[in-house]
């Protein structure tokens, strides 16, 4: 890992700073990581000093700015240029870091990454790509869940192209499933997008298993779920409100009324049920298609969800997934 | 309710034709409805034997065949002259019958519709309007919920506007409140066809409450959400099979391990959510737009959805919601 070097925004998400420290130096003593912690020097080294680990393997880049999630991306891009966001990608671009980790701004970094470290040429549009966590256990990698409402079939087949790749080789799922998200299963149904793109899919070499239909999607039958950005960001927000409303509904009923049961039997189930969905495990979201790897971080996320973002992006460079995927198209 | 008559398919469904017939009856001596039953006439009578109810207010069509969900609509509604779905249409298209419920094939339901009933004049394109149970004991009006899978915005603005009509008349929400799924709630959120559709609502008199978040969907924010049919069907189906899992794991993990729980102290509870989230209160899905109403009673429809969709006919009817479309163009 030595010549491997993540660049980490130490401000960005609801935990920031303390978790995201916490979660660097995790990866530093347990992975062996090497990392550049972005933000306001003296906030994240008065964090450092809480721990232990090898100071070699941690820099501190300072930027004296932070990106909220409350601003528009194009612009807080454009004017905050010593935003932790825009100094870490550029650490990327200049090839002082492999890949650029941020629990930050959704926008901004989608929108830096496009502008700072840029598009693998030939690819129409990166996009980004998010683990659905399914009933089996397992997950389902929806892409794209966010980057691009508007899509042409092309862009998504370019999706499915990149995302074989990154599951494979990052996540070690060998020949995924591809599936399309669809509200039907035969070839014909759908919208003009997924009818176009049915038929380039069947095309290509991938696995390509036709059409998944939304209410197969929780069951994993597939391991990639191609779809364009509006489509994958309302599954992904629709899936947290019904799931934390059923919670919320089961949690009621089964602690009320005449065969009510003590709210403290549940704790224990509840928690198994939060583990068997802990998108921590899987680090973050990998906006695939720029020339370098930017990984998008929940929000919430620990450290843990920091440390496993990093091991991810190690993964990915170690892999040299950008080159498998130019040499792809 | 004398000069109101309900065509209904007895053929469609599940629980054909026995749940269906049965439902109709319990129209007959609950709401003192008036039914054409359509179908084959010799199944229909059998079933009918069962029951004592006021004979002149149902009447039986023959119809000798069925359309399958497995067949394509536009040939099944073609070539199927003499189906239960064509035939019950025929009768709302001739003034014998006043709308049309059927739980048989969608896509015939639909298609048929269409062709056969005929859009109101002005109307770009019909659409399916599904309640969806919110966790606030309510529901929520989603169209498009199938079928335009490609939309303008003119034709979103007028979903709203029909559904507007129908949930206050119908539904008896006074004013309801209109939200626009979006993967934002800011005006300048989502697609080239939500961005349009923010602006045109926006100059309509209805009472348009901004965009809806799909995590917000299940929380009962809106009273009615408008969106095109894909990401509507998709938000149905996803809704769904997410709930079925969810469901699944729950009772896996709750009944499971070393603090379990009897699996018998879950059956009340369960029930009670299951009616929370009993469809067959509501009737079935209106599909919005045609000369007359045209109700889809889901596949799975007991006695119960069939009565109340009889009712929802019968009130949409009294109101004259048609006419009020008319009007609002």
């Amino acid at each position: 890992m030595d010549n491997i070097k993540i660049a980490v925004d130490a401000m960005g998400g609801d935990n920031a700073p303390s978790e995201i420290i916490k979660g660097a130096v995790d990866a530093v003593n347990e992975l062996g990581s090497n990392i550049i912690l972005v933000g306001i020097e003296d906030v994240i080294n008065k964090e450092l000093d809480k721990y232990s680990f090898d100071k070699s393997k941690i820099t501190v880049k300072n930027a004296s700015e932070v990106i909220t999630t409350e601003e528009v991306p194009t612009m807080a891009i454009r004017h905050k240029k010593d935003s932790s966001i825009v100094v870490g990608l550029n650490l990327v671009k200049n090839g002082e870091a492999s890949a650029f980790v941020s629990a930050g701004s959704t926008g901004a970094v989608l929108t830096g990454g496009t502008f700072i470290i840029g598009r693998i040429k030939g690819i129409e549009r990166p996009a980004l790509g998010t683990c659905l966590p399914t009933a089996n256990g397992k997950f389902a990698f929806l892409i794209d869940s966010g980057a691009n409402v508007d899509c042409k079939s092309n862009y998504l087949v370019q999706f499915a192209k990149m995302s074989s790749l990154y599951v494979e080789h990052v996540m070690g799922i060998k020949n995924p499933k591809v599936g399309l998200l669809n509200i039907g299963v035969e070839k014909e149904k759908g919208n003009s997008l997924t009818k176009e793109t049915y038929s380039l899919l069947e095309e290509t070499n991938l696995n390509f298993i036709g059409n998944i239909e939304p209410r197969d999607v929780p069951f994993g039958n597939a391991d990639i779920i191609v779809c364009d950005g509006f489509a994958g960001n309302t599954v992904l927000k629709f899936a947290e409100g019904l799931s934390q409303a059923i919670m919320g509904i089961i949690k009621d009923e089964i602690t009320d009324g005449f065969y009510k049961i003590p709210a403290a039997f549940l704790i224990k189930p509840f928690k198994n049920i939060k583990k068997r969905f802990d998108s921590e495990e899987v680090g973050g979201a990998p906006f695939l298609g720029l020339k370098s790897l930017v990984v998008k971080a929940h929000g919430s996320s620990k450290a843990k969800g920091i440390k496993n973002a990093i091991k991810q992006c190690e993964i990915f460079v170690e892999n040299d997934i950008v080159l498998k995927i130019e040499e792809q198209l």
